[in-house]
């Protein structure tokens, strides 16, 4: 009988037994891949002052972030980001860079509409502070690509764009800032039809040559045959270096044997937040939401301390959770293989017992039930095959077969074992 | 240079390096513990109805809660407790007892004092749902010394205290909810001057036994002995079965060989909270916070689905790992002791030989400098004694003595390895 009549709030959700256990160990592997790799961990707070969030291109729309207030009348925030903490964090402390940062955490954001998204969501992700040479964007993409094999994710793609591109043409442009996003909306949507009207309402040559780059933008996306293309329609020198730094990236991850993981997309500009290089976005398939973002942000250390070139991308838990479900159904979560029934008597045989057979791999339970009849039910109910019965002089051991068979007296069958 | 001058908010903190680490890996082994003894996984969310705290016995004070408000005007809370939302989704879903259960994650208190206490703390904890014999405190018990014992807790007390005691000793006297609250608050600070004068106050008589007992309650703690007194003042059958239970406990961890981790303590009544019988708290050493605290609510299920006994506990895992970090310094974080330098021709190398070292038990880590002479100086900051130079025909390995020495071309001391 359900008392309680009310949903979670919207976009939270519960997760347990093998759905829980899968999502903490996802997490535990990436954590694992990251060190290994010469990673160091660092944990913010959950809650954060609004101020840490408020300045140009955020990461996300003031609306989207729970806000809420202290004793003092002090704005808090959910963390809606990890980076810009980590920023904080590096910029006030005595941090000395270059350092490669790694965490896992949550992050919230609240999406009003019933779509499925989650408003509070997992993220483990890497920051490489202080080094702005490709060799961090290189580390990056190798890291997530290693960390996502290491948990298991068969397929999947890691796209590499450059903001930079896209940057050099507005300014090229002279754009307003009003008619710059409706532009990156046509660009972001692939949206041809809308995107040549604009240029020509706008009355730009259809002819020059960077308003011809601009109109191939949304189609620039593949192997690294569009980096070539793109560097041939380059027309300064500021393109022409965004470019070849992505042809470089893409060729030393080739070099390395994972070229097949990358392909390109100079037309990504949907969440410029506070990029100002290559960003990444990886997916397990065509049709599921992003399970890596990232890219190199230069700009935003200084905003909190000494400027510093800086580069990460986090790997989104929840969709690597949800893609390996898809990939195979969820295997049963290893339940213990013998309950050990006690009486109170007999506690410290039934332990003992419980750690001998632990040692010998076997995951074995005491038994809280009184009786042994209650005991089997328990077994019974959560698959456990095997129960031993400590309660009497000599060790008994019951095994479900077509119901509960008495196997051994005075020894089990896995582990030799005196009583007394 | 820092820019950002404003601290994090009250009660939050940033971890990183070997803390962060640290933290991380408490949680994780305090998991396997569980785990091992047969509890399966849960994770709630952060964000919560105010609703699902608000009854009668809530955790903490309203005024404690961070609140704040979805975007249909709906009271939302950050978690003050672990326990509440995990009876919520055992009373709302399918899940059959007996159950025992295990979460890791971060509740919120919002303390205004800057007297040191976190905001946001890590509670790992375990609830035993469905089963009212003795057997769940003692498996509650012994999973909390096993887990101290396995994360290396080397000292610790779990008192055992018993609620039921003082409600049936209340029950008896009929008092007031108000002079209920004063009385508790004489004996949880054992003022026994107040509580004789409040005794007197409300023209109780010294020589009945039941008032002998209650000004007794203070100084009910200590060993096994204590038990026996308290059986020996017990006016009435609730009283003596009560006690009787705490003494069962604890005979039956004794018999486990426990019996120096857990002492008693019946005059813990400080935080009734949802708590219907034997509670506990556990320390590690006289002064400090308390590292453990749970104890049995059979009155909790029954607010959200089937009224169903439960006994839980939670071990703070910010205080374990002050304790852990007070006992021994904390260990310097395993730095890489291999860092691997390359050209970008020779990356496919570099990884490989990061593989290989790997295998071997080497932590390495690709550098990410574009000089050797840099790569060197990102190792001696950083504390690793050898580099290994891929860039050249052949390998090069060069280890810090006084300044960094070339010790072997062509093939490195830990591994052999043909480059091209």
């Amino acid at each position: 009988m359900t008392k309680w009549k009310r949903a979670n709030p919207t976009g939270t959700r519960d997760l347990f037994f093998a759905d829980s256990t899968l999502q903490e160990e996802v997490e535990q592997r990436l954590r694992r891949v990251f060190i290994s790799r010469g990673y160091e961990e660092i944990r913010t707070p959950t809650i954060e002052f609004y101020d840490v969030f408020s300045f140009q291109n955020r990461p996300i729309d003031e609306e989207r972030m729970y806000k809420f207030f202290d004793h003092r009348g002090r704005i808090l925030v959910l963390r809606p980001d990890m980076t810009i903490p980590i920023a904080r964090v590096v910029g006030t402390t005595m941090m000395k860079p270059p350092l490669k940062l790694t965490y896992s955490g949550n992050i919230f954001r609240s999406n009003k509409s019933l779509a499925g998204k989650y408003n509070e969501l997992t993220q483990a992700g890497i920051e490489i502070i202080g080094i702005d040479n490709l060799r961090a964007e290189v580390e990056c993409i190798v890291s997530a690509i290693t960390a996502l094999q290491a948990i298991g994710v068969s397929q999947f793609k890691i796209e590499i764009g450059q903001v930079e591109l896209y940057k050099s043409i507005i300014k090229k442009l002279s754009l307003t800032e009003e008619d710059e996003i409706v532009l990156r909306s046509y660009i972001e949507n692939k949206s041809y039809t809308g995107l040549t009207e604009f240029l020509k309402r706008k009355n730009f040559d259809e002819k020059d040559a960077t308003i011809r780059l601009l109109q191939r933008l949304p189609r620039l996306f593949g192997g690294i045959e569009i980096v070539e293309e793109a560097e041939r329609l380059a027309t300064n020198k500021e393109m022409k270096q965004a470019v070849v730094r992505v042809r470089q990236i893409y060729e030393t991850i080739a070099r390395l044997g994972y070229g097949n993981y990358v392909s390109v997309d100079l037309g990504m500009v949907q969440n410029l937040q506070y990029y100002t290089g290559v960003i990444f976005r990886g997916y397990a398939n065509d049709v599921g939401e992003e399970i890596v973002s990232g890219g190199r942000y230069d700009d935003l250390m200084g905003h909190f301390g000494e400027p510093l070139p800086a580069v990460g991308l986090a790997l989104q838990v929840d969709q690597i959770v949800r893609v390996l479900k898809e990939q195979t159904p969820p295997a049963e979560i290893e339940s213990a293989a013998v309950l050990i029934h006690y009486a109170l008597e007999t506690i410290e045989e039934a332990e003992r017992l419980r750690c001998l057979l632990g040692k010998d791999g076997v995951k074995a339970e005491l038994s809280m039930c009184e009786t042994l009849q209650e005991s089997f039910h328990f077994a019974r109910k959560h698959g456990i095959q095997r129960v031993i019965d400590t309660a009497g002089d000599r060790l008994a051991e019951y095994e479900w077969k077509e119901k509960w068979q008495l196997m051994k007296e005075g020894e089990t069958s896995c582990v030799t074992f005196k009583l007394r």
